[in-house]
């Protein structure tokens, strides 16, 4: 059964823009905080994510940086809300984006 | 290792506002049509997801449905967009949806 018929799955996908665009050195400084995330336990899956090289007029190019986790369920994301890795991760990190943009996508209702 | 430290996979994820936003037959019919793409060959992971009830300022929650899709690169991203079950979705379906926006990210760059 395909993995889009698991209910519940809950998918938390965050952007940043950053506050100096056209710094790699903050966006490397950025994904070494996401790296930090990594060992937070419970989700399913990670991925930092970069904009393809795709570039139909619907798509959003204007991130610098994305990141992805997967979740059983939308108690597993809860607690990694609030997990004190996390947590520092803002205090941390906070100061090199601009703005964030989450999407939080559960699913599907059966 | 973690999934995150997978070189050049390829995340799709897209997100769906529609002509009729308080018609849950739509936002069905989407899902109805969604689920047709589930049988194209070539992903790792495949999700329909709806906004979860997490409220935080930095949360969109304004779309109706998201479609997302990892891949294990660009390439096999690039088959999808072109195969005959895909074209003939959005030629089904897009008279559902008001704005489509899309996020490509691969990564990490190592």
């Amino acid at each position: 059964m395909a993995e889009s018929s698991k209910p519940g799955l809950f998918v938390h996908h965050v952007f940043f823009w950053m506050k100096n665009p056209g710094s790699e050195a903050d966006k490397n400084k950025l994904v070494e905080g996401l790296n930090t995330l990594i060992d937070i336990p419970g989700y399913i899956t990670a991925h930092i994510g970069y904009p393809a090289d795709t570039t139909r007029p619907v798509i959003d190019r204007s991130y610098a940086i994305s990141w992805l986790l997967v979740f059983n369920n939308g108690e597993e994301e809860a607690t990694y809300q609030t997990h004190p890795t996390h947590v520092k991760f803002v205090e941390d990190y906070a100061y090199l984006w601009e703005r964030v943009v989450v999407y939080d996508s559960v699913g599907p209702k059966l």
